[in-house]
């Protein structure tokens, strides 16, 4: 293999597969990315063995021909080269070495063979359907907060994707694309109209590190991503990146009991100002329950939090609420979480008591729904 | 105490002292700031019991008197409060509590008594001089990354400062004021003409936490800053800040043994283009020893670096050198530590051989001096 490339394409693409590389592996291929070169184009892939991403640039081939080379060692060396300047990466006799030469630099690194390093991407995935990136984008930040970190309920740890029907006005149903995510004390939900060909798919747990990865790469994406799926793997294309990962082999619980019909009490807020209250409210609360105290009374909420060695606080706002005195607690980091989510102007609170899940949405946009526990305050 | 002030100006002033407060404490006033208030005037402080930092800004005063309260809880309070706020601090009854009112917000934090709180800035210190803010700036930069960390050796722990008597052309003398630190490895001496009122002073070892606090103090503070010190304080007046922090109760170690005289070997050299390609060349070192090697020929550098796990790595460089073939070795972060310093175009190294310290200078800039030990590669 000898090509030459552009040092800031080179360095884009680096910068993504390396990113699912792990800072400390026990297979030591692992920590390689495979280089492939021929008919114009490097072809680079990273894995981890649960996720895999594949990414093709232009380059000027004057020989083709692989390898696997340390990872992150290559992506720092790209990234110290001046701006603007050429690199050429050469791998000559027994391929054990590649060298990189770029002005008057010269690399020589350890390499492996490039039949060891594992294929995650085969299989058949037959489900796919296309999705507006700002689509996607939403379906994750909406609800990627509320992964759980619990190693033991490994179900949890990913964000739930299916297709469902949804009840709109009138009792008529619509076909819609679903994510949700839980920890056990929230709960995220987000759906948008179901895309053409996911009516069949099956739902899947997609994990957070993928979540994350995918996430990163939304940003730099090109208008449509299109999904593929089976019952174990799920295929995300960009333009010239794409990320193959498994799925976790869990049942996700079923999040629709949880999510309260009957409450009654209703509270509309100002979302940013209900949020720095509430910010400013907590400074106080212990650092373990970050708990706050919501006290509503007719058109008035009263935030406050006490703690043993610093004191307490209280904050009022103006809130639109017509029932009678509740009294109710939240984590309030969780409710930042949430607030957070509420791009419109006002947060609408449903809630039944002090002990039941609450129900928080955005007043300007009813594709997501939030639930939340209370905590005894 | 019953005081009113504007947000940014206390939140200002409690950036400042808070910065001094451990984020754990056994005794638990010192977790607090001390604010008093008379005359127009809030002043607030804040100590370790080694450093202490005292401001004084203006604030509508109701009711004069003091307390102590929690320094981090109080500092974050009025940060997440809105811009463009009034605060009002309150302190009534038996001293306990003290109340922040802003806005509809209201906290109550508790308060230790006055008179428990350590006080450090009493004691006559005799010595008294001014430097500009840049100068004083200048000294910190050029030294402080050169203080050892390894507490055994504690009379390393910070910049030793003291009045000397520096050789200029032609064999005359001039009194300079002189900043030096050393870690073993490396030293960093910088000088500057002596102020009035400095030249009896003694010989002091400022340590690092304090140089920290003042470095920050530097970019607000107004153009002169007054330095006096005695044999085991040193204080630092800003505008509305006082800094008074103990010394390191200790003898610096004679360094001028350490800056070798008989060095002949001179190569002059970019310092920017050296900094970049010292970098990326370390790319490949290893994590420990973090060693680059330098290959010198008449004109030319070579830099490189091996490991047994990554490969190698070599660069070449045009530089001014004259002598015979030279081979060195250094720690590629002490070499960046140095480099960064060199704000000039040009590097100057005068070497002997690669066991013996090297010498390293600003060519535009002789008030600078840096001696770095060789490592074997």
């Amino acid at each position: 293999m000898n090509i030459t490339i552009e040092r800031a394409a080179l360095l884009r693409s680096l910068g993504h597969v390396q990113s699912v590389v792990e800072r400390r592996n026990t297979i030591p291929i692992l920590s390689n990315v495979l280089l492939r070169a021929s008919d114009g184009e490097l072809s680079l892939a990273a894995t981890d063995m649960d996720l895999e991403i594949v990414e093709t640039v232009p380059a000027s081939v004057a020989r083709a021909g692989g390898t696997t080379a340390p990872a992150h060692t290559l992506y720092d060396i790209v990234r110290k080269l001046p701006d603007g300047s050429q690199v050429e990466l050469d791998i000559g006799g027994d391929g054990s070495i590649l060298t990189l030469r770029s002005g008057r630099s010269q690399f020589k690194l350890s390499c492996l063979p490039v039949d060891d390093f594992p294929q995650l991407s085969g299989g058949d995935l037959k489900h796919r359907f296309e999705l507006a990136a700002s689509d996607l984008r939403t379906l994750i930040d909406r609800t990627r907060f509320a992964i759980s970190t619990e190693e033991t309920r490994y179900y949890l740890n990913g964000i739930y994707v299916h297709a469902a029907q949804a009840k709109v006005g009138g009792g008529a149903e619509l076909p819609v694309l679903r994510a949700v995510a839980t920890d056990g004390h929230r709960l995220a939900r987000v759906e948008m109209p179901l895309p053409d060909g996911a009516a069949s798919i099956p739902g899947v747990i997609v994990p957070r590190k993928t979540v994350g990865e995918i996430r990163k790469l939304i940003d730099e994406a090109a208008d449509r991503i299109e999904i593929s799926l089976s019952d174990n793997k799920i295929r995300f294309g960009f333009d010239s990146v794409v990320v193959t990962s498994k799925l976790i082999d869990g049942t996700f619980p079923d999040y629709e009991r949880v999510i309260p019909v009957g409450n009654d009490k209703v509270m509309e807020v100002d979302a940013k100002l209900f949020a720095a209250a509430v910010d400013r409210v907590a400074t106080i609360s212990t650092e373990k329950s970050r708990a706050v105290k919501l006290s509503l009374t007719r058109g008035t909420l009263t935030l406050s939090a006490t703690s043993p060695e610093s004191g307490s606080a209280t904050e009022e706002l103006e809130v639109n609420y017509q029932e009678g005195p509740l009294e109710i607690g939240f984590n309030s980091r969780y409710l930042l979480d949430i607030t957070q989510q509420i791009e419109g102007e006002g947060a609408r609170f449903t809630m039944a008591d002090a002990a039941s899940p609450t129900i928080i949405r955005d007043v300007a946009d009813a594709a997501a729904l939030y639930v939340l526990m209370p905590m005894r305050v």
